[in-house]
């Protein structure tokens, strides 16, 4: 048979692989649930002209045909991309069976047409939560989002975490009062900050027509950070020493609120989860549309990978206006596979089976299968073997799986069961007996 | 704003309604892993190549398209529209990392460019299970998997289900005994019986060249059903009357073969789940692929959905032969679609949230905040109100999301907590109390 080679950019785990992205996922849900958020799943497809409005990612649309398409009535329809166009059009059309302010979160896979290398997909995972309001909303809620981010990473087993937070008000008054005009294109040019260095950057503000002492205060700027409200006196000191002119249209105030505003993200993200939150004053975010707080997340080893959780606020969350909110999203399939690729995490099996009840023979299956039963009915995962091979043989089934134990039947659902690791045997009976609780479904491990 | 409108054929849910489908998924999988499967997930796209293999079904297959596309040089890929032919992929690509015989659920969407009518969709949910085996697959497989899928649909909120099954080696033991030839043409008219009646059938096969006498023996022995071993004498008379020659090239012993092992299936699902199978000899199954157990699943009082659980056991998963193994197949979506548009189910709620944790004004939010922290840490999931409005504004928060429970904060986490449907309202400590059971997370009831 003729090897079946894997599609580059489309991964694709073994069974134990997928324990790892799955107890992922379901770690997620249940943190976001605890802090009350819905679950919203939309379709895979949306129409081609929605998911275009973003122009620059046009290009990584997939749009379907069917193979023996009779006639071109269709909608052009196109896989979604991310989990945000597709919640900003659910939003307009769920709008009056929703209660707002809505919290929502959503786990599905997304697909760009992309050139497949390490760490881009073509088909993959994202974990997305926002809060979006009908009017408006409330400025706390851009800590809860990080808060509740904070606590679903913290809840998973990977190296530590750094959330670098920012401010777009902060960011955009001071970029006013240096005398920047172009406000947007600047910080698509501080985005680039790690790409093109410093003095990259500086050379392209000043090819916008950015002064070189405003240039020169712009990366002053993006060299402030402080894991606490530190960062306060070192903006304001630049600020008083760049800034002579009068106040520009209240470029001011947008400071001083961004300021404020990013001193309760920092301490309220760190009285929650100590240690995780960092104001980083280079943080951009290239999107146009963020206007308070935005987020970056790097992961502790592995900050090559490039930001594992980000998001920020918006005004509005459609096209036409309307809908602030808040809300980040985590690259799932990235992180799993990076943790999988280095050999950070690992499950102790693959199969959820924790016991395999042994056959004698087989006129007494129906014996082995009803302790099989008495196991399940107390939520013990159990399989029967499949042949009344020798022991031996059925030993090595359950070895080949990572199945821990072993069940030998006797009369009336008792029996001995084996911890075949150790060796160990006892007797048992079905109706009580339980097996470690580390042992009862596959464990991911951090092996690193 | 403009209405956005649905998109034909993509079923999507409210909050509340996708509680009932995510609850639906998490059910089947607990089953399927007390059961001893893992857990697969294949990518959404395959070759175009291979997914038209069964060539009558590449009309519904989506291909993908970058939109623009700077290159041809990409294989062809599409969507799957099942999750039988990646599975087969999968096993060929993953089976030296798989241990065999191999139980695997995979749950997932699946794509059909079907024009879209009440209860087909173009985008939808299957939930599939299959054991497949290096060699040789033990027929008592055949009958686990159907006990573990009436107990997956036992474990849901559903109405009764019937599970109809049957044995192609009766089927084909029989035919060949009275003097059919082509086998599989019988078969897939056979499999017509409901759309186009007995006598339709009968014209289809005397077409067939089928003689008149061996018609009207196929359309008795589809007429014969029991839910136990009764059936087997109905077929040894029927046989007996019918059957005048010489046996015909192994018919008999495959046909008792049959007879042999329909009994095992029916007795075997009804002693897991009583009253569940009924050996139904009408069940032919259209796909030529099936070798032995075969069966459909109907819903009380929603039979015109056609089966909701369908499946058999074949001789060789891949194109190329090899891998023999038994899987059904769940139609999610249709029967979620079913149970919420016929009003038979519907959540509790839409969010996950059983406890509003009010605040009294903004300077206090950190407690209230405290509050719904120590309801989380004990797995209760609580939100905290977005604004310090009058506690009625706060208590029609909770109303509006169907959350139970306002909690009012005192000092140290002590407070009231309201039952808002009741009006009841108690002293309560965050660190120890308990929603009832039925309040701790939505539930799906039956209505009807």
């Amino acid at each position: 048979m003729a090897r079946v080679r894997p599609l580059s950019g489309y991964p694709e785990w073994t069974p134990s692989q997928r324990v790892v992205e799955a107890s992922f996922i379901e770690a997620l849900k249940e943190t976001f649930r605890l802090h009350g958020f819905a679950e919203v799943e939309t379709r895979a497809v949306e129409t081609v002209e929605r998911l275009a409005g973003k122009s620059d990612a046009a290009k990584e649309i997939y749009t379907l045909t069917r193979l023996n398409a009779e006639d071109a009535a269709d909608a052009r329809l196109g896989l979604h991309f991310d989990l945000t166009v597709p919640f900003a059009r659910y939003v307009e059309e769920f709008q009056n069976e929703l209660a707002f302010p809505f919290k929502r979160f959503q786990i599905q896979k997304v697909w760009r047409g992309e050139r497949p290398q390490e760490g881009r997909f073509r088909e993959f995972y994202q974990a997305d939560i926002d809060v979006v309001a009908r009017e408006t909303l409330p400025a706390h809620l851009e800590v809860e989002v990080a808060v509740v981010m904070a606590r679903a990473l913290a809840a998973l087993p990977l190296p530590g975490v750094t959330m670098r937070v920012n401010d777009r008000r902060l960011v955009e008054g001071f970029y006013r009062g240096v005398g920047i005009e172009d406000v947007a294109a600047a910080l698509r040019s501080v985005d680039k900050l790690d790409k093109i260095g410093p003095d990259g950057v500086r050379a392209e503000l000043v090819a916008q027509g950015v002064p070189a002492t405003a240039a020169d205060a712009v990366l002053e700027l993006a060299r402030i950070s402080a894991p606490d409200a530190g960062f306060v006196e070192a903006v304001e000191d630049l600020w008083a020493t760049t800034v002579t002119v009068d106040d520009v249209d209240g470029a001011q105030d947008e400071l001083r609120a961004g300021l404020e505003a990013l001193v309760a993200l920092v301490e309220g993200v760190n009285a929650a989860v100590p240690g995780t939150a960092v104001a980083d004053l280079r943080i951009a975010r290239g999107l146009d549309y963020y206007t308070g707080a935005v987020y970056e997340t790097f992961l502790e080893g592995h900050e090559d990978l490039g930001s594992i959780c980000s998001g920020g606020r918006y005004d509005s969350l459609v096209a036409g206006g309307g809908f602030p909110g808040v809300g980040m999203s985590i690259g799932v399939s990235r992180l799993v596979s990076r943790m999988l690729g280095a050999g950070v995490l690992s499950a102790s099996r693959g199969v959820p089976t924790a016991v395999l009840v042994a056959v004698t023979d087989e006129a007494s299956r129906t014996g082995s299968a009803r302790v099989a039963d008495a196991l399940r009915a107390r939520g013990i995962a159990a399989d029967v073997a499949p042949t009344a091979a020798k022991f031996g043989k059925q030993i090595q089934y359950a070895d080949k799986r990572g199945i821990p134990f072993v069940w030998f039947p006797g009369d009336d659902g008792d029996g001995e069961v084996k911890d075949i690791r150790s060796g160990e045997q006892v007797q048992a009976d079905a109706s009580t007996w339980e097996p470690p609780a580390d042992d009862a479904r596959p464990l991911v491990v951090r092996t690193v």
